[in-house]
């Protein structure tokens, strides 16, 4: 499933190959996020054109809307949503602690209220694990307990127990699955919890390799602690986790974190950020971020970045792009967000190319030497 | 310039090619319509797939925003906006009448406050040309005034002689242009004006041949009046204007009144339909509109339209984009826009195929049939 192709001699950054039913994925990849069932305002299309060998997508959101009646009777996600490559779903634990309302939490499962409707739900991680074999993805998800910082030892360590206690209800439900979705060949990956406790990630990451997964995430990080405690954590995590498989660092991040993970072993990542700040005017750029509202832009007849072979920077300028954020175009919005994506895409193309030849810590200093030249 | 090259036998319907520095265009044509130098939603790239050989932009909304200075400075509209094929502008005397505020019309031009900020501006017919020889449109039209539906005899013909004044300065303006922008070989259009008034559109496209323009656009239609004032309107004028020259209904239309018009001889269209209703959740079909958000589309799993082949209904059911749309995701009103341009255009298409084998009142007989079965 994992094949581990190289380590890089001068870190601890790695090149491999996920194999699944829907394809290959180089790693260390980037996964775009695609909430409802799409990679907010792009086509499928020009987001595989732009890179992309897997996305992410959201087991909470795609569950309430459209519902898993009208997913089952396309076929499965990948049919419903057109995107005939690998995807990633998450648990949805995260959603539930972050979006639901009067949510109520116990070792069984967790009862919420739809932000959307307010329709009232009681989930079992066995549900989870039902929804997303109907939803077909190629990864799935165990549900867990995920804390914010700061967050008490204690509580850090019952959501840890927790999380533990339903990866291994998960991986026994996954195992006796009868009736299959669209998809048999699901991997299944653990979570590690713990927040910012090395010895709680400790026993998680222990207690989890014994139960044995197709792979492990590393949850409960970028959740509001600074960068070092991040980072710590990442390092410390990976260092736990079985070299043979692949290790995902859930909701990372900037192009400064991927960087940073990436060289502390980490193989696979997603992150809302080039959709959302498309959205809102923000492009990522070779020399840091570029707010295309601003008045520089006005008669810039550059491209967003000139190193970029993007759709967008090889057609159009800054002023245009500006003049469409003004004029408060869709276009503008679509544009920077296949930059965007295409960014990190490509930064992820580099990463692995970097690491082939040994060269990553030099790859990562050029890197950040240029984008934090601002 | 235009070359007509078949007369159906059974109606007055016209194949024809216009020839222009940026390309040809096959009429009958629909030009889709970039208001602010964007084709709302979609990518220049996939207008051009759609089939699109000619696109309309609107000048009283460039000339506000982004303003001459940053498209001159871009060497142009085309280049501004990353489309080479060929560019249509209007005279943006609709949009004074329309949406500026304050607006003062004398013999010698018009004083309009911008709808953006308010600003003031006095712009004459001399204007107008030297605006559109800056954006480099392959066709211009003049300043022209239009009235609404119904309008007394008296206003109509102080604004159909104030449009033949304009048109006649225009025109001499133009011929006495001594610094082109990026675009010498521009055509000028000349805009038959006279509401709902035979007599009226009598004088004014004899006059307006008299001077003899490029081509010839019937102004002034689809301004509230009844479609079949609208359809003999068309009939009248596109009868009065000499053979040889392209005839242009501006603004026109729905479906079937595209199909009124190119029955009685009209050779060229524009409207904002297919990205309207896009945006609003409705799509066009060959069997009539799809309004997406609706509940028969729940469970709905073919495409859009089945005898379409554009990326949207080769690839996603209507229950997709009913999530989307009901999700508010941008990418299911960027997709129904896709498909309603395409549809629009695979029109036109369709029309001319019928044209050339003297088909046309059958083609339309059959599309209506289906199009208006519901």
């Amino acid at each position: 499933m994992f094949k581990l192709i190289h380590s890089d001699k001068n870190s601890q950054a790695r090149l491999g190959k996920l194999s699944t039913t829907h394809g290959d994925i180089e790693t260390p990849c980037f996964m775009p996020v695609g909430t409802h069932g799409t990679i907010k305002g792009l086509y499928p299309k020009d987001v595989k054109e732009s890179g992309a060998e897997i996305m992410l997508s959201n087991t909470y959101h795609l569950f309430l809307r459209p519902g898993m009646n009208v997913i089952r009777k396309a076929g499965g996600l990948h049919k419903f949503i057109s995107w005939e490559k690998p995807i990633l779903t998450d648990s949805g634990g995260y959603q539930v602690f972050s979006l639901a309302l009067l949510r109520k939490l116990s070792d069984k499962g967790v009862e919420f209220q739809s932000h959307i409707d307010g329709a009232k739900h009681f989930i079992t991680p066995e549900d989870i694990i039902d929804i997303q074999s109907e939803l077909g993805s190629d990864i799935m998800m165990p549900l867990d307990e995920c804390v914010h910082y700061p967050c008490a030892r204690a509580q850090a360590e019952v959501a840890m127990k927790r999380t533990i206690n339903w990866a291994k209800r998960s991986r026994s439900h996954k195992d006796s699955l009868r009736k299959h979705g669209p998809n048999k060949a699901q991997f299944l990956f653990g979570i590690v919890q713990g927040a910012t406790y090395e010895d709680l990630r400790n026993i998680c990451a222990q207690e989890l390799t014994d139960i044995d997964f197709d792979g492990y995430s590393i949850g409960g990080v970028s959740v509001g602690e600074p960068s070092n405690l991040i980072y710590n954590i990442l390092k410390i995590t990976a260092e736990l986790l079985p070299a043979e498989k692949p290790r995902y660092a859930m909701g990372i991040g900037y192009p400064q974190d991927i960087l940073e993970a990436v060289e502390r072993g980490v193989d696979m990542f997603d992150c809302v950020v080039p959709t959302r700040y498309g959205r809102n005017g923000t492009a990522f750029t070779s020399t840091g971020k570029v707010k295309i509202g601003n008045s520089p832009y006005i008669e810039d007849f550059k491209p967003l970045d000139e190193k970029c072979s993007c759709y967008t920077c090889s057609n159009f300028s800054r002023a245009y792009l500006r003049h469409l954020f003004n004029a408060q175009e869709m276009l503008g919005l679509t544009l920077l967000s296949l930059h965007n994506v295409h960014f990190f895409l490509n930064l992820a193309k580099g990463i692995r190319e970097a690491i082939k030849v040994n060269q990553f810590k030099e790859f990562k200093n050029d890197f950040l030497g240029r984008y934090l030249s601002d």
